[in-house]
């Protein structure tokens, strides 16, 4: 790749409302980032959508100088370096920065993730699982959140750990982890999909989640509240069709909720190195899926996926769109109410593939907009 | 059913070496208990077993006087009074003793066992969920142990509750709950397939546990060794085609190991009282299998079977059958080495049906003499 390409798909995927769908859309559509961010202003003008705010290729320049002088490596998802796993995922970010041991992406990985107020006990036995799968040659890949992903990220620092951040790499959070975002910067792997200096907002925890799911074959979860950011990593783990686990736990313990609503979904249910270790052997190598049809790259209408994308389904189109033609995540939220549905069945009446009804179901709960009930089911906000 | 019928039935079901299965056969044979009795001294001289020691009319005479008077009552399996739903299991006991208030067996009934030495928090959980249970007209069944057994019973003196004992309905077991049997004998029910007077043995307890699967649409288990009698009670469940549940806990605990072994092999994830009436709501009524083969009960080949029925395979036959008509027992346990082996595998190999694989590995396994694995497989004892 290219200076000049590298500068091109920077300022494709830097441009605001260009998410990592809509970057692949018009990479299909346009077969490069030049030319794609040439057709940009006059695809928003037909649109009616405003003017897209393209960063100048001097803001591009600048941004891989830092990147540079930092130590940290940009990786486009076309390059060879980009985790093969990442790359599988349907909204996989086009480019991602990252700092220490890039190697550790190619072993075999494991996502933890679990309770920021984890127990005594639930920590210790997440270090300890941890630890015993690092032994085994598995890398751990979490969060670097307080509780249950420092834990594993503590138990893995000598066999192999990836920390995906939510803002940019630079940015240490929480403040306690100072010294361990240090060291698995050295040791470890630091992944983000941010520019540096970005300070994370509430939505970007939620988004990351994407990635660690997406870096790994399975996603075990241990002390995770039943509305949690665990639990929104292994519903991503679930659509990307990597492996979902889950530590039991006793109901008299509320931190367990989370965890054992997975296992009655399905989750594997896990005790010890061995369970984990069984369940990473048997999953087939990662591949890339057929892509789904919510991604819309093979889709010849492009003019009638909404502007700007999927992944933005929280920015309103300048103009209404007809009703015959509204938003996908409009027709969704018009189907609900305070009875329960299925995704199926808002698959089914709103005429949507499922994989796309889940993904703008995934969006609107991000967003508050609606409730995920136990058993996948969707109602109205606030209906319960 | 005259007092002579009841006084055959009686002196056939207690004749040694004549389990529930032996009862059955003989009865669908010869038509009634008073043929069978006749004919009994016969079959075994034609086999070379010795003459079958049936108890005199006086003694079952004296039995059923016996029970007249200790308030107790007793029912043959034709019985309308006997519950419908272990007359539904394949062993179904010929006849029972209960006392107390037999129309709670006509409600939905759900099992809960678990630990004798279960935790606080298990107890409590326990007798809070049977409370529950109880209060949605749901009545409760267990086996009087220490610990779970006992707290489910407490939780649901109120509002009904059956104790199904190894041993004589008079005898007394564990002292310490020589209050709560009293109070079961008169506002709950209790249930036993054993004459008055009984002192239970060890290889009582395993059999009595069927029982309690027998007469309930669901076995729950709470805080259960892996190798307990809470989890071959789950067994027998999964083999009457009741349903398994199991409330979750941590690795970290030991006693929660049987549980979750549980629901990795499918049972229902348990966390409160809705989930439990979810799953009894669910069920369908309970009716009576198609006999399996093992019963023999549709079998004309009733002189191979080996005397005196699978339900006392521990008993050696009078003369080794040859080596092509070897008991089944022995054909399985030939089969068996230190490599763990289905008991699918086992049925073909044996070219026995594999419910009587099953019911011979159970019995097998009571007596120490194989082992049972994880994942239902076999091997021989000792062999890890």
């Amino acid at each position: 790749m290219s200076f000049t390409e590298r500068c091109d798909w920077l300022r494709l995927a830097r441009t605001p409302r260009i998410g990592p769908v809509g970057f692949a859309r018009l990479l299909a559509r346009f077969g490069t980032a030049e030319a794609a961010l040439d057709a940009l202003p006059g695809l928003a003008r037909t649109r009616g959508a405003p003017r897209p705010d393209i960063p100048p290729r001097t803001a591009a320049e600048a941004e891989l100088d830092a990147i540079d002088r930092a130590g940290v490596r940009l990786l486009a998802s076309c390059e060879p370096g980009y985790p093969h796993a990442l790359a599988c995922i349907p909204a996989a970010p086009p480019v991602i920065l990252v700092k220490g041991q890039l190697e550790l992406a190619t072993k075999p990985c494991c996502a933890m993730v679990g309770a920021r107020n984890a127990s005594a006990a639930g920590l210790r036995f997440a270090r300890e699982l941890a630890h015993g799968l690092g032994s085994a040659g598995v890398t751990l890949v979490s969060g670097l959140a307080r509780g249950i992903d420092g834990a594993a990220h503590t138990g893995s620092l000598e066999t192999g750990t990836i920390a995906v951040l939510a803002g940019g790499l630079d940015y240490i959070y929480p403040p306690e982890h100072y010294e361990l975002h240090h060291a698995i910067s050295e040791r470890g792997l630091l992944v983000s999909e941010m520019p540096l200096g970005s300070l994370p907002t509430a939505r970007d925890f939620p988004r990351r989640n994407r990635l660690i799911s997406g870096l790994s074959t399975g996603v075990l979860v241990i002390e995770a509240a039943v509305k949690s950011g665990s639990l929104i990593t292994a519903r991503f783990a679930a659509e990307q069709g990597r492996e979902v686990m889950a530590v039991p736990g006793s109901p008299l313990d509320p931190r367990a909720r989370g965890a054992n609503q997975l296992l009655r979904d399905g989750a594997h249910l896990i005790e010890s190195v061995e369970d984990v270790l069984a369940i990473l052997e048997n999953t087939p190598a990662i591949r890339a899926e057929t892509p789904p049809a919510a991604n819309g790259l093979e889709d010849d209408t492009l003019d009638f996926i909404e502007w700007p994308g999927l992944d933005s389904a929280d920015e309103a189109p300048a103009q209404p769109a007809p009703p015959e033609q509204a938003r996908p995540a409009e027709r969704i939220k018009a189907l609900l109410s305070p009875v329960p549905i299925s995704a199926d069945e808002l698959s089914r009446q709103a005429d949507l593939p499922v994989g796309e009804v889940r993904a703008i179901v995934l969006e609107l709960e991000m967003a508050g907009e609606i409730d995920l009930l136990p058993g996948g089911l969707v109602q109205m906000s606030g209906s319960s």
